[in-house]
């Protein structure tokens, strides 16, 4: 048997594993100084009261022989996607109920649509950025090209005459700088993948974030998206559900490539390859999305915004230049000095006792750069900027 | 963007589509008519109670800041793969824990292990067989070997010298025939892998319908299994999981490919493109395999056991030659007369009102057979073999 020999090529991340060494031997070496996380991107806030009653709900039906429920549609019960079709109408987007497709989570869908495609396509990267999308197309021996996101275009790339490509990952609000596109610019990435043949996969995963309503918090808010576009979403940010696991992914009946529609082949590749969300997760997810639900997330997205807010607002009196804060719980900021990411990262935890994650992780374009995240408590957050407002001043 | 054209290659299945057409054609002109359903393959007694006690407890936990988890460990938490580790020590089975991986069920993870492999390698598969083997190695276009199961060999291929390929799929107790190997004959599948460098990918989904000590519930009884097998099982039958989704796979430190481990592969290819089991579910099959929870689920399983001795009994009864029924929920018949697989199926929907399924849906070899299936009813099961007693006078 022959191995698949791509997994050669995939780099190692020592990313999470160099942070929590040092971070280990800071403490032994400062066991009284309380050391505040700020680096974590998962979220703390547990499930919302809604969830959790839907969820025991749920689990009691299945002790019943009238409520029990066994193998369900693949690609979702229709319970939930009625109400992600609703969220999707206020958004003024109309979706076909087989449009939507429920999945255990955007990073195992971003990773299987690959599937659909042939491996002979280019895949435009911004850098820096979320490591699967170029390990899982190195996986499938795809050609990579980077795309610079820097500071002279605000953490967002664009598009040009020259640049040619099959398949480009675009990630609003994104992961890790915490930049937004405006509409004007998804715009440009729409009409160059028209043009070009090329298919947009959008992680939306951060869009509960966005609290301007001219900045699209969908790619299909953009005219003619649904002819080039995938859109993948999460409940894992939105509604605290990294342990949870329910996210949907949408592929419209306009997307045909050679004569195939990708939603009849995504849904060929789910059926094959998948057997759906639990229904008691699904009944969980489903609670999300009544008002009451809706409240109660919003009640923890505004709690980790205050947190965003704070950290904003100690960079802008210190004048240290930053991506995000406003519509995505991250915050992307120039290391002061000139110092490099690890630089930083060393001094804000010797002096400061603070823990980020260092841009240079991300990818070669996030050198020089520092990663905070609004997911710690209210009091750590307050405490630690307290400890770099000291610092810096 | 070029799409992935083996899908153009992949067969549709109308195989359960024609059959409720038929029925619903049957029960439109015969609306008087009891109808029952020996097709399903899915279980239909409810959760057992220590399951949703767990469930509901979990769910309760994720609503605290306490208890609260968010991302877990890709490969499933401890506390269910300690489980997992000494109920295969009671097989005799020593198994590391970081060799389990949890997963959503064995329908993902048989079709998600090919990434690990080449495309340059050649496939058996068993015929007639659970349809995903075939699409998921043809969607990565790979070359197939159909391996014929008939009644000479009581359904269960054996290798012999000429017999050359890269990754066989064995699946015992066997969906559709029921058909389980003993010890011997699956020492002759680990020798020939052995010797021919291939891997055996072992579906044991059904391992716990067996009781007869002596048959292999593991591949891992088996020496040097470990050497050349992956298995794949599931709680979806063992504990009526089917809408609730967590089975697990097996990936020995022992398996060396081309210099590479397969358990660092999959491990890379799960921590890449997947992100667990919802922490819930995680306990709600710990619950499982408590002492409780196993005397629970053993009822069920006798339930469903019970149902298939009254169908092989009635099949004894009238000299039909079937296999299965026995360390199995399926039971597989050859059609009486010399009937095709439809044939009888229109016969028994017509004469008894009996839904059964067609073994030509499995595959070439099983035209002429047909399966009945265990997770009925007790009271509909009796009252079908009492009909098709009747009509087989």
């Amino acid at each position: 048997m022959k191995i698949n020999e791509n997994y050669k090529k995939l780099n190692e991340s020592y990313l999470f594993s160099t942070i929590a060494k040092k971070v280990n031997e800071f403490i032994k070496l400062n066991p009284s100084k309380k050391v505040i996380r700020l680096g974590i991107g998962d979220v703390t806030r547990p499930l919302c009261k809604s969830v959790v009653s839907a969820l025991k709900s749920a689990s009691d039906e299945m002790g019943t022989m009238e409520g029990f429920r066994g193998y369900g549609p693949e690609q979702g019960y229709d319970f939930l996607k009625e109400k992600i079709q609703k969220y999707y109408l206020e958004k003024n987007t109309h979706l076909e109920l087989d449009e939507i497709f429920i999945s255990d989570g955007a990073k195992s869908d971003l990773g299987n649509i690959l599937d659909i495609f042939s491996k002979d396509n280019t895949v435009l990267i911004p850098d820096p950025v979320y490591p699967v999308y170029v390990d899982t197309n190195t996986m499938q021996d795809r050609k990579i090209i980077l795309l610079e996101a820097n500071k002279e275009n605000d953490f967002l790339p664009m598009p040009n005459d020259n640049l040619k490509g099959d398949i480009i990952y675009l990630c609003s609000p994104n992961n890790p700088t915490g930049a937004v596109y405006n509409k004007e610019q998804l715009k440009a990435w729409v009409d160059w993948a028209l043009k070009n043949n090329a298919i947009i996969l959008f992680d939306a995963a951060y869009e509960c974030f966005i609290d301007d309503e001219s900045l699209p918090r969908s790619i299909f808010e953009i005219e003619n998206a649904k002819k080039c576009a995938i859109e993948f979403c999460s409940l894992s940010k939105t509604a605290g559900f990294t342990g949870t696991r329910c996210g949907y992914t949408i592929v419209s009946h306009e997307l045909i490539f050679n004569d195939m529609s990708l939603n009849k082949m995504w849904l060929r590749r789910q059926t094959t390859k998948f057997n759906g969300v639990p229904y008691i997760i699904q009944r969980g997810a489903e609670a999300v999305f009544t008002p009451q639900g809706q409240k109660e997330i919003k009640e923890n997205i505004n709690y980790y915004k205050e947190n965003a807010k704070l950290i904003s607002q100690t960079l802008k009196k210190h004048n240290i230049w930053f991506t995000g804060g406003k519509h995505s719980p991250y915050i992307w900021l120039k290391c002061p000095n000139n110092m490099t990411s690890w630089e930083f990262f060393d001094y804000l935890l010797e002096k400061a006792a603070i823990v980020g994650t260092p841009g240079s992780g991300f990818g070669k374009c996030g050198e020089g750069f520092f990663r905070l995240t609004s997911f710690g408590t209210n009091e750590n957050t307050k405490e630690a900027m307290q400890r770099l407002d000291e610092l810096l001043k």
